[in-house]
């Protein structure tokens, strides 16, 4: 491999800022940076972790049992750290999950999910929540903080030491979202205090938790609760689903694989069918509810912290849409600068493809929404940390609409990553297509978020409910909570006057505009309800609108955000970096703005000129970038195992990696295929 | 399995069209739709074409013996349909590529660039454009045209019996859509009247062809000819790569498959070093340019009919983008009709999801897309036909104008139908996410079009070049050509008055808007030069504008193309298949004109009225389609084997058709997997 790429090493040395700067800032300050940089240690250096060949070329199966072997070392390591009292957060989200855990298991890990369901209590749950969310695990935690604490104390010493592998069991082949619709059901036979659990029809197959095909030996699963013949509501149950010893599923135990799917290849998704399955009476969790011997049952009260909690998981996906969109836009970044093609001067070499205008506007624009994204996502840690507090007083009036925000940037921020992924794909022509670019893991594991935990279409929805609530309460002359608060402005201009094109005023447009499509879904609303529609059916027939006021919604609070949070950051820095960082600013406003111009010019006056304007002003930002891109992108600070692309690596030898990656294609390990003489020949020779 | 799903079977049962009379019409008329019917049973039926177990579960290299073997058997069944003389263009279109080839071998056919390079000449060219397409095998028969009479009698006839295997080597590791920019070279040694092919750099490698790993015994390989010591410019050289009987590669000779891919998985793209590679004079194709004995070089005459060619290929491509459109539509729609979620009314049953307004919105419109690009690509397709008439009498005047609609229908038929195949997943939520689904297939197989026989950006730039340059002359009066004189139209109107909201009145509109961009791309490049940039860099600076003002024209051109067919196909067929057809023309209209609406008030006095209007009738075509909406996928009449997806079948027993091809699964074969003796007992027993 030869030393450095000379197009990337004169990119960096005309950067007019210090990248390790910006890295410290991303990673969240010296200390942060010190712990992440000796995790990398404790992993990227074990050889053990390595893979016996590029992992695009295994079966399924092969896939799998490679995942299992690592995943074990990965709990090994954990386990060493925890007696040496070194376990912390930090250290959990970065051996399961985030960009190291992904370095190591990146179509996934099938022990995700055990480790995911059984620490939170002990770790406490604002630490938890990264594990959530970098591992794709979701809602599990939620059962755990269902079971009484001599429940906890059981499972969790049972758990701690990997003596039982858990997984969490909800979802089922027919039925997502609507939790009232599961169908598996446990009934309550006193006789023996036992629950008797059931998988009445092929639609109630438990279907994709994490682990549960062949790694787990138990589950957490959800279902329809009856005691007494009477049915009761959904409740958690703890089975055993194999053997301790020999891990063969148990009698009445339908379990597997679900199969192949775009990602996430080795989760080890399952499905599961229960069969008259009888457990213990204490194996259904009882902190909210409670079956008593007899099978009375005592309801449970009203669970804020699950609404907090899910609303806060969903907040927490922001930062792994930004950190899907920083690995995307350093893979295609650091190529684009090695790559050369098509002339401009018909007599000049051909230039590195970033200096072309069309192709830079496929790159920067994702650079600038990882920053954004990974900005907002930390602010809207801090303010959920300020309202958990405000929760635990019994203050819960901004948790509807911390929830509804939540909502439409699970939504915005995981449609946008995913495109951002592929669009910085195929700005990388026909070797982005190559697995060996990483693309294709990166697009499947972010493409995902736009379904788990909330469906985005039904994230938006629940966000236009909220919005077309508290418009209702603004025409009254009521005073909005502060992120909706520019309803009440907005009511009060006749027209959005003056659009200077600055910043600030990009986002007073933002938000006059977001306030304007949540009048006009309120008023179609309205409307099909004077027509006779209950609001039921008035609010399904006026999706289309609904949808879009929540999208504004959520592009006025990012783009406020990133108002907000890059002065912000610029005020911390140095000068060289506090430039860089303005242009990231103008060029994600400016952006966001012309992708939405179309609403713009509906409620706001803009001419022709100055849309034109605003595009000249996208050409200048990118411009402005261009110097800097390689330096930005370096300072994600994403370690070349962790990009794992053969065009994203740190020294540029584009051309070389990807050569070395082909070597190690197993087709190429013999010179003649075996199906030459098996089918190729005799078909040749057939004519003979 | 159990027989019709009721829900279904109701959608069919309220239907207010004859789906079978739209069925004919999409497939071309009675007769076509018979050969079809005949060709989908000789594939179809045969058990040996059907695969040991879903191919997902193949690791790379079972997949592509797998793939040997099965072209070998369709390769064995056109040898037959040959020799009864039976086979014809239809023939070929079926067994090798399209809906019914893509059946047999989804992830492509490592044969096909054999066929597709070498039967061209034989099938007249016409029918040949339908295997490149249908292939992905772009540019080669480009050069079996530029062989001499003798040379393609030489080679087909060799070819013909599959007594050798051929690929076309054109692109390299470093080089793309330059072609001046390749590397490997030819020098002519006149001493033993042999080229001397080498691949002086690692960039040089020729990278990409299909078939060419392990499957090719001999490749065209395009390289830059020297003779006596000077540069001739680029030249064709078939090249024997592997041994016609052991298949071990030649000396001098460095082959293999570039690796896994996003999708295309069993077409063995291949790469290739040449090392003093010795081929005799004759292996040059010389049709167009010739060395003589001594190493004289004849240099080519223009070549008009590359030109014409590569154009059609690109438009031919639209129905490719058609059929993936109404594979994913269909899949996405039958799914919606039978999956059930999210009640509207709370004391309701959860409703089929298709009944939602946002699950609408996402599959109509790609229903729509399915049909115009169709009718699109027939209309294009007739007018090829017209046009390569007036060319063979030497009339050349729309070349450049149909090139130019093609490059830009190319870039925008493949973008919306990549987005489109997404967009039906994600309606799909999780399940949608399976492979077994086969939207990840489809939509490797869809969004490589974006990147292949012209890459989408450059596309647009070379519309964009055109429509600058018209731009210009329709400037000074001059008269423009058809498919561009709306600019002539603009130009002579101030404002777009009276936007009455009627179908013609929005393709009317559409092209005042298109005018109007090509205005603004063609003051931004003039205003750069006048600021002293080279003509280059003033179109490079202004490719934001350049790319978009050539998106609108395509636009145009598509809502033009739409009015057009829809409303002739509509003359011809029943009143109540009209009926349908009008609400989709509607529909794709409106639908195309919001997503513009941007650019609509730009350039048109529209109130946020009009845009209401326009949005609360994109919702009643919905809500018309809707009962429809089954019957119009199930008249794209995809066999099942052809839509490959559990989700997709005829007969809507989805959750049984998962739960099978779950079962397929070989993880599931196993009770216990290997992995939990190796490693996940060990590291659960080591606390102990």
């Amino acid at each position: 491999m030869p030393g450095m790429n000379p197009d990337i090493e004169k990119e960096r040395n005309t950067a007019t800022f210090d990248p390790k700067e910006f890295t410290i800032l991303w990673s969240g300050g010296e200390q942060l940076y010190k712990e992440k940089k000796i995790l990398e240690k404790l992993l990227l250096d074990d050889p053990e972790l390595e893979d016996p060949q590029p992992i695009s070329y295994f079966s399924h199966k092969e896939l799998y049992e490679n995942s299992v072997r690592k995943a074990c070392i990965v709990g090994e390591k954990i386990r060493k750290l925890r007696a040496d009292g070194e376990d912390g957060v930090n250290t959990y989200n970065a051996l399961l999950g985030g960009s190291l855990g992904s370095a190591i298991l990146k179509e996934g890990n099938p022990l995700a999910l055990h480790y995911v369901m059984f620490l939170p209590t002990i770790m406490g749950q604002a630490s938890f929540i990264f594990l959530i969310v970098s591992n794709y695990c979701l809602m599990c935690f939620l059962i755990v903080l269902q079971g009484t604490i001599e429940q906890q104390v059981e499972w969790l010493s049972k758990a701690w030491d990997c003596e039982i592998i858990g997984t969490y069991a909800q979802t089922e082949l027919g039925h997502g979202t609507f939790l009232r619709g599961l169908e598996t059901r446990a009934d309550y036979d006193a006789k023996t205090q036992e629950f008797v659990l059931n998988t009445p029809t092929l639609t109630a197959y438990k279907w994709w938790p994490g682990g549960l095909g062949h790694t787990a030996n138990h589950a957490v699963v959800v279902a329809q609760l009856y005691t007494k013949g009477e049915f009761r509501g959904l409740a958690p149950f703890i089975v055993q689903l194999r053997h301790s010893d020999t891990h063969e599923p148990l009698a009445g135990i339908d379990i597997g694989d679900i199969g192949t799917k775009l990602g996430m290849k080795g989760v080890n998704n399952g499905y599961l069918g229960l069969k008259n399955v009888r457990i213990p009476l204490n194996n259904m969790l009882m902190k909210n509810q409670q079956v008593l011997p007899d099978g009375t049952y005592v309801a449970p009260k009203n669970n804020v912290l699950t609404y907090g909690t899910m609303m806060f998981v969903r907040c927490a996906i922001i930062r792994d849409t930004a950190t899907a969109l920083a690995k995307a836009s350093t893979i295609a970044t650091r190529y684009s600068a090695v790559r050369r093609q098509s002339p401009i001067d018909p007599n000049q070499r051909e230039p590195q493809i970033m200096d072309h205008t069309t192709q830079q506007l496929k790159l920067f624009p994702q650079i600038a929404k990882a920053i954004v994204f990974k900005a907002t996502g930390d602010s809207f840690w801090n303010l959920y940390n300020v309202l958990s507090g405000e929760i635990e007083q019994g203050n819960l009036e901004r948790l509807p609409e911390m929830h509804a925000n939540a909502c439409c940037l699970k939504a915005l921020c995981s449609a946008d990553a995913a495109a951002g992924v592929e669009t910085c794909r195929l700005s990388c022509g026909g070797h982005g297509y190559m697995d060996c670019s990483n693309f294709p893991t990166i697009y499947g594991t972010t493409t995902a978020i736009c379904t788990y935990e909330g469906e985005n279409t039904v994230m938006l929805l629940q966000t236009a409910r909220y919005l077309v609530k508290v418009y209702g309460h603004a025409l009254t002359g009521e005073q909005l909570v502060p992120t909706v608060a520019y309803i009440n402005e907005a009511l009060k201009l006749q027209d959005f006057v003056n659009f200077d094109g600055s910043l600030e005023c990009i986002v007073k447009a933002f938000q006059f505009v977001a306030a304007n499509k949540v009048r006009v879904a309120y008023e179609q609303v309205d409307q099909r309800r004077q027509q006779g529609h209950s609001t039921e059916m008035a609010a399904s027939l006026s999706g289309v609108f609904l949808t879009s006021a929540a999208e504004l919604h959520g592009r006025a609070f990012l783009a406020q955000s990133a108002y907000t949070e890059l002065l912000a950051m610029c005020k911390q820095v140095s000068p060289a970096l506090a430039d860089v960082l303005m242009v990231v600013l103008e060029l994600y406003l400016v952006d966001a703005c012309l992708n939405r111009i179309g609403d713009f010019l509906r409620f706001i006056n803009l001419t022709d000129e100055d849309v034109t304007k605003l595009e000249v002003r996208l050409q200048r930002c990118l411009e402005r970038l261009r110097p800097n891109a390689v330096a930005l992108v370096d300072s994600f600070d994403l370690h070349d195992r962790v990009l794992a692309s053969a065009l994203g690596a740190y020294d540029g030898n584009v051309y070389e990696h990807i050569f070395e990656s082909a070597q190690k294609n197993p087709l190429n390990k013999e010179p003649v295929n075996a199906s030459f003489h098996k089918y190729l020949k005799p078909f040749m020779k057939a004519h003979l």
